[in-house]
């Protein structure tokens, strides 16, 4: 049906040419109210206009593009996140999360959450079993949890979780009946935590839809290095989502997903001492991980945040204010 | 089930942090052994970083991107084009068009292709009717087409479409039982086709899904000023989609899909003359659109899709060379 509604307001936009286009879709866009909104798409159109000028992309590319990000949707469901798989493929999930959980030594590093957390896992004592896996070998994993300043901290949520001996998460397994390589403890008033875990081994990320057959093309491997996924949540600190990585793993520096930081990757060790054993619950010669956890508390990590904004801002040669805590560039404010 | 290939030859990568992802995520794409391919990821990466990094994307806004483009996918399907909708609405659907069909004086600008083009348009005489809307208001259009030379180009198989009296398309009726407002004609020895069609009205692009909701939130509205498609295809020139918008509608300065070029907007004039009416079967007093269409040669249009990649390349402080008619940086070949 032909509209009623007519534009008053803008700005006339003619004559298209590959040199105007950017700022003729720019000034019809500046019709938004919301400046975060209208920063954000300035900058994803200039740089998908910008992707096309620099690499002549031909109609067949454009094409093909179209069609694999239409199949990522496809694909999709509430159990598969392909597009996510995208994101973390091309390093931008890991690079969002530093963004937006910056740290500063001695303060933690984060890594991925990845596709495999649940919401499901139950409550647990230190010292449980993460794992039913028979054929997993054991690993105790014992951690102290501390602020920036070196005090402990007591009560922190602690969501841990990790695939079996053969790679998989239990929300792998179609015959799922309830959590498995998956639990939460809190940690103790002098910041302890630990529990029985196993030695976690490499997993292909799922081969079978668009991004794999993309890093098919780019002739890259599928395989993350092992690791042990924790999550770290209390009020007052900034969360801190990582993963622990043993040392030798294959596919320790070509991680898929690009979460491997060297201060995430731990020599294992062994219990030797029969007291030690007895404590922890565990036979001696039992694979040990240990670990000492620092959180960032909100207020720093609010201020690391902003520190970082200003200085992003300013690389683009702009002034910055800030909007719900986020940067806008100061002219369109 | 764990991998057993192993990388031997990739350089390792490790520490990553928010400085040098980038240079990780390009190490690994790295191994690609398309040069075209690994040129065209190392762009989509850099930018997809830049961005973050610019506007210091929010996990909650990364979050809504990944269901957007999501969504996008999943309302999509052999009739509906959403992602095309969303390149279309940022303005990337006509700079590719511009980039893959360039045109220098006198040659006619090209335009998008836009969703409603079909294969089963019929061939139809001159003169034919193209539409049996009897709402319309008829419009003789009376054409040539020539090369850069000026000479008549005959036998160009020439595609037209265009929407009805309500501003739908035929492929828009639920009923539809074949081709109606579409037609495919010859120019014949002096280049010259001529046809009936209706005075094209205003319509809006379909906003019942996730671009729809963006265009919203932009403030943006959706209609698209009225127009007559035109496809001119012969071998040995480059091929020409563009469409004529006759001036004055409403939209033409905010067309939401970035089509409408100056040289593209056309005044409307009358049949005065009983001689002319009789020649081409119309009454006086119908509408007239007149327009003299001039093709590039395909050789022509390589070398200026050539020059302008070697401008574009050069802008970015790189050497081009050429892999299948595209450009890559001379170090990566």
């Amino acid at each position: 049906m032909p509209p009623t509604e007519i534009p008053t307001s803008l700005p006339p936009m003619k004559d298209l040419t590959t040199e105007n286009l950017t700022e003729n879709v720019h000034l019809v866009n500046s019709q938004c109210t919301d400046p975060r909104l209208r920063y954000l798409l300035e900058r994803i159109v200039t740089h998908l206009h910008t992707f096309c000028l620099e690499t002549r992309l031909s109609t067949e590319e454009w094409n093909t593009g179209i069609q694999f990000l239409t199949q990522i949707g496809q694909i999709s469901d509430d159990l598969r996140h392909e597009m996510i798989l995208l994101s973390d493929t091309l390093g931008v999930s890991s690079l969002v999360d530093a963004i937006n959980h910056p740290r500063q030594p001695p303060a933690t590093e984060g890594t991925v959450l990845g596709p495999f957390h649940t919401h499901d896992a139950e409550d647990m004592d230190h010292g449980a079993v993460l794992h039913s896996d028979p054929d997993a070998t054991r690993l105790l994993v014992l951690c102290t949890i501390k602020d920036s300043a070196g005090n402990p901290v007591s009560d922190v949520k602690v969501d841990v979780w990790e695939g079996d001996s053969k790679g998989f998460y239990d929300v792998q397994n179609p015959g799922r009946t309830g959590p498995d390589g998956r639990g939460v403890l809190r940690s103790d008033a002098n910041g302890e935590f630990f529990f029985q875990a196993i030695v976690p081994v490499p997993y292909p990320i799922p081969m079978d839809g668009p991004v794999g057959r993309m890093l098919e093309a780019l002739g890259r491997h599928p395989n993350r290095p092992g690791h042990v996924h924790f999550m770290l949540d209390k009020e007052g600190f900034d969360l801190l989502i990582t993963a622990l990585y043993p040392r030798g793993d294959p596919y320790e520096t070509s991680d898929p997903v690009f979460g491997v930081k060297e201060s995430l990757v731990v020599d294992l060790s062994t219990v030797e001492d029969e007291e030690v054993a007895t404590k922890y619950g565990v036979k001696v010669g039992t694979k040990l991980l240990t670990y000492d956890f620092v959180l960032l508390s909100d207020q720093e990590a609010r201020e690391l945040r902003k520190k970082n904004a200003i200085k992003a801002m300013q690389k683009q040669g702009r002034k910055v204010v800030f909007h719900n805590d986020l940067p806008i560039p100061a002219e369109s404010s």
